[in-house]
């Protein structure tokens, strides 16, 4: 990403070039599928419109299907000197097909052809983040299943509070989990706006039919102002990465647990061998490395989120050259809430509970709280109750009681998990169709 | 907020107090009329499951029904020394109910009492921040209405670019804002879960019935599991400051964009004499102060937002006292959002467009891309038209040619924030009776 | 700080008053005194250069002293209707002096009266914290005297690690902090350049001595450039806020081990009961509150910090109302980070060191380390050396070898804080000669 | 830096280990030169101090010496399967010297050797900074040479204040930017300690000579305690963002002004061609691409410094994994920061100011002020005369009335650039030498 520190002192062309192009010919790999795709929906929308002409429309959108999977496979490059990969696809089409590729820029800017690309590739990436939560939030039921009645004291303030056990531990995470896998179809909604054909921000000066672009990229609504299609670039960034943020601060606080409890002094877990690593000095230890890394990525993309909040905003409307800086961080942050989302799904099997140590660090006074409800629900005001639990305590002559067992409601988790992963699946297979029968009509 | 430079050297136990107090006393005036409708839900649930005497139960639910309108005129107070409104909400039932106020503390605890405060004191802001939103984007349209042709130039990069009009410029922040409104709805369903009887985020030890709690506070469900009520403080909090950012993101555009064509440079609009004021030192100025202040109250939210993230991460599962200063910064960024909207509603009814000046700076050069795209739509592949256009701009033959006009759909905007509004008001009322409903238990 | 609820529906004037007025009533409390100080510096200048009648300017300066004073007793107000506190001093100077108090705004703009009392502000603020600091790191020095020996597991990844001392953990805080001391006179000296004199940021128009207002202040020398004062809002600002996160980023390592380390489960060191408080639920509990919220100033602190990058970024140069936002947060910052350091001076000595538990806690495999290093330094590769002591371990045949104990440097460092309390007392002592001197000048 | 899309489901090991790896083999290309000088002073420590045979330690070093030229022509690569660049050395060291490489590890852990690393490469890297910020404050001192006479209107909230010129403007970011490069010496101060011989935290177990250590890589003192080296990961790179976050924040007033000095509308200055790009849609446009990517830069810039904070927080004292995660960042932020300075310093002497344009925007009422000054000075109360000038205004009697010119004083920021880049010139020279003394010692 950096430029090397041996490369300094160059002439002002090409300093000023390594400036304007930045990461994008590496941000940018990220998006040339989708551009294939969006470019396909404007060629033939341009082709069905009599814009173009039909046979070169077709060709256009043939080209375009063996790019994008080119694009998929990794083998489509962007060359330094093409800047970005809007211009290394058109390069592409020029080469294959000549003056027709020449064509394909009718009637729309490069600032409507990237907020299409982004677009498709966030609906692509809002999916696979959350096939990645949904199998972390399993893996933690899975969990919960396993260890359901395993005890584990419940702590406040880090102090030991009540009784709790490991499956209400894991429950919590997998809920907090399915929450978040429950506000991905209203994200969904949001990315549901096609940008294509707002052209520089004013629209573009043929009259192009938005609505058929839009439904062949699969979009249930264009997204009408072209000015907000500008205005949005960062938008729907920072709505994608509130939501990664938001599982991963919930998952932070699972990876700090685990962490603790995973500690000598706590001792109720042991990791996984393949997720501890050694000591460079120290011969005898075995550190969390993997957790570690975990937890900080937490953190990590909190700081992303900010960033993009810090490059996205303080801009009058409209395009502003800005934004190229929104790509990278973006890409970046999305790649990363998905890996810590799949590491976590693959530590949380090998998980060993201590379940003697677990059960030994439920201590009698640990039911203060149940027997001090009891005997209010008998009749004492509460905080009565209370003041003679704590002089029992203080006097030895307290006995524990036990409470009423918490509902976990796992199978019900567990449903409401499955039709999230069902909502995700049915998406995925839309979308298949969707650019099976766009790039279709492509001539071969 | 802060303690006044006068105040050192106070003793240990005194700064310790201010200092675990914080901004409570304050803050928590907020959320005293939530509490006491929190309260009385427990309380009349208490009493339906026979935890409480019935008669104990609605002499507290009526206590608190007298102490909620107390606490919404504002008359309410919190002292010092009661630390927070959880306790003096306590001494107030204390005070007229005796020994049964000492009894509602039953199965529960500090943290699911805050945490059902909060989650209720969330409801009704985001139905605040709706309507606030809503007033703005209906001032927008309003001005897209009233100056729906009067010309604009487009800018891109600040540069000029393509003709716009005031009507397009306006449309596209009503747009903008509409979008936030649409995602209204789902942002409301993550906080439909009831946290009422997570007690210490381990359950309460007593079988309460938690479906009947979250059903008197109008929740459609109940937040199962306890120990994610309490990872989740800090979770609602950052959802609904990621709404307020992203409204606030789009605002901000509109802000900058007013205060540049206010200027003497630009001339395209004058701003209502209420919106500025003199200088101390210049006799002939008027400055855009609330132009921008609003502005910077854009990054104000930003910034108010990253704090909430500091804050709500970087902790293990269950509740830590760090949760407590989540609270002054969360209901200052629900205060100063919904002020930054109604101001800019207020704002743009006001403003004096000069519709010559605006007409005039549409120069010729900007039909640059419509004779391109024109050309195209002949024959021309487009990159030989726009070299074609370039070179005629260049040599002074170029003549301009006007574009298709882009629909507003000014109508269908008006018809979907309609549909917002009303939304919003049908929740509005839906609270209203739920918590007529649940009062109306209590004896008198 | 927030609009309290029931004030809904403000007629606009109203409203608008409220928003631009905002936090200033009460933020500007804090500045009154520095302003009193720099009003009077710049009467003295007038009239020693004959901008103003001498009469006239001693008796401003008289008036200014009395205000001064009433300002450090917390006894001057700010009327909501005077909007800042520049204003409120204005007035009582027309109320104490008539016709001479409209005469002190002669060659100077509000805006350099703001950047004038601010600096001044800074200035004292910084050595207040300065001396906040150097309390903790003088407690920590205390703590590593009274527990020099006092074994302590070295932890490296929560994990056990090699052997340490309470000498040595509570030395590494002392040092960090005193790092930030060390910091301190550089930071004294970015603040040490005068903005008076800069008016609105092109100078004033007649020839007033800048020189001799930054004398009468104190400051070595002036700010020269005016447009710089105007682009200096908000970069001291955050070159303290920077010191101030720096340090508690230090202190928050030390808290969060005494939060750990006061654990059942680590039980190293008992809280000072002041510092702890009961549970709302649980009889048994003690909860480690004011150790929690000292923690999470720490982020709170770092956020603030944030709010501050946000507010000063974004803008074009010279001056724009955006900048009255960024007071509140900073007077905010400064205050809570003094009462963080205060805060952990006062925690400090009443912990008590559990010695059995912590000797208890070093077991034998700590000293693999130890015994590596001597394999080696007797001629073993180290990697070899590495490998024997891990098998050594692995077979059960490891035996301790002890290591050479770390200097801690103890008196060395209670000189370097010496030395630091001594040069903010000089300073201190220099503002308080300056000020007697400004205000000798006025008619009594 | 981010996974391709294509490389999903890894076998779990794979997967680990990247995560684990993330962006080091990258990263540590930054840091192979500074490790192979802090290896060389630890080696040579070693043998000094009899801890190697002096012909093994001479061997290494001089091994070293040619590893550190391989790493500064960037020719020394980090295999994947290395994981970072420390062991890549080692490797490289075990393949040259066999048996004699494995010995360099003693009394010393990974922790020590990056801390060592990273202090050395700050050291650099702060004087390159310096060195860029030096370049871009004399370019504007250039300007405001070359201009200093030239009318420009000075500007209060986006309005027309009061008369000002070129000099005036371009002066106070030269004066801006000295500020920074005045600084730079106490930055440095902090960074010059040697944390090498901290081990992983607790001290060596062997008796190293630190001291000998610290003064052959040219650190005037040590870094004592062992626990505070740890602590400190992350406090320098936040310094060090800190400070050229805050050049940055005023170079952005500058972009900013350029930005609009440059549009239609303002028309003040034309900037050099090769900072403007085409539109890909209108053929007329020319956009100031690199000076809006300049001026984002700012912002990212305060962005990545944000994520420094949230990676370097939270976490309690002595090493923990999540601190790999700053380095990226950090060598991003401080590229990122040169690259800025530099391009800055080479858009300026290509700005092409319309004198004719810039004088003619000073209009009349700007000198409103200078004539209330001038009534005031004769007599008036300032207030009363300000009065009359906006009643002259407004009834067109009004006069303009000359100010006194603003005393730039251009050669005495010149001599304080001069002795500023003197300071980092003597720098770099004795870092030259001291590293040839150093691997001076070692073995041909």
């Amino acid at each position: 990403m950096s430029r090397p520190l041996w490369a300094k002192d160059l002439p002002l062309d090409e300093e000023l070039h390594r400036f304007t192009v930045g990461a994008d010919p590496e941000t940018d790999l990220h998006l040339l599928a989708s551009d294939a795709a969006g470019s396909a929906a404007h060629a033939r929308m341009l082709g069905e419109t009599g814009f173009l002409a039909e046979a070169e429309a077709r060709a256009l959108v043939g080209a375009l299907a063996g790019l994008r999977q080119e694009a998929l496979r990794g083998e489509l490059v962007i060359l330094p000197e093409e800047e970005d990969g809007h211009t290394a696809l058109e390069h592409a089409l020029e080469r294959r097909l000549g003056e027709t590729g020449r064509r394909i820029h009718l009637a729309r800017s490069r600032n409507d052809q990237v907020a299409t690309a982004l677009r498709l590739h966030m609906r692509d990436r809002a999916l696979d983040l959350g096939a990645a939560m949904h199998a972390a939030a399993r893996a933690f039921l899975d969990l919960a299943e396993r260890e359901e009645a395993t005890p584990l004291p419940g702590f406040t303030h880090l102090r030991k509070a009540m009784p709790a056990t490991w499956g209400m531990w894991a429950a919590a995470f997998a809920e907090g989990l399915l929450e978040e896998l429950e506000a991905l179809p209203a994200l969904w909604g949001r990315l549901d706006r096609c940008p294509l054909g707002a052209a520089a921000g004013f629209g573009a000066p043929v009259a192009v039919d938005r609505g058929l672009s839009a439904s062949l990229l699969g979009f249930s609504r264009v997204q009408n102002s072209p000015m907000d299609v500008m205005n949005s670039r960062g938008r729907y960034e920072q709505a994608l990465a509130a939501w990664v943020v938001s599982a991963a601060g919930t998952l932070e606080k699972a990876l700090w647990d685990l962490n603790l409890y995973s500690t000598e002094a706590f001792g109720f877990v042991a990791l996984p061998d393949a997720f501890t690593t050694g000591s460079s000095l120290m011969p005898q230890k075995r550190n969390p490395d993997a957790l570690e890394l975990a937890r900080a990525r937490c953190r990590e993309l909190r700081g992303l989120a900010g960033l993009l909040g810090h490059l996205a905003g303080g801009l009058p409307s409209s395009y502003h050259r800005d934004h190229q800086l929104l790509k990278a961080p973006f890409v970046e942050l999305l790649d990363k809430g998905e890996e810590l989302f799949r590491i976590t799904s693959r530590l949380l099997p090998g998980l060993k509970v201590d379940r003697e140590a677990c059960a030994g660090a439920i201590t009698q006074e640990l039911h203060a709280a149940a027997r001090a409800c009891r005997l209010a629900a008998e009749g004492q005001p509460f905080r009565d109750a209370y003041g003679q639990v704590a002089r029992e305590i203080q006097d030895g002559t307290f006995r524990p009681e036990s409470a009423v067992p918490v509902r976990l409601g796992l199978e019900r988790t567990a449903e409401s998990l499955a039709s999230s992963a069902s909502w995700i699946k049915e998406r995925r297979a839309f979308l298949k169709t969707t650019y099976e029968q766009l790039f279709a009509w492509g001539a071969q």
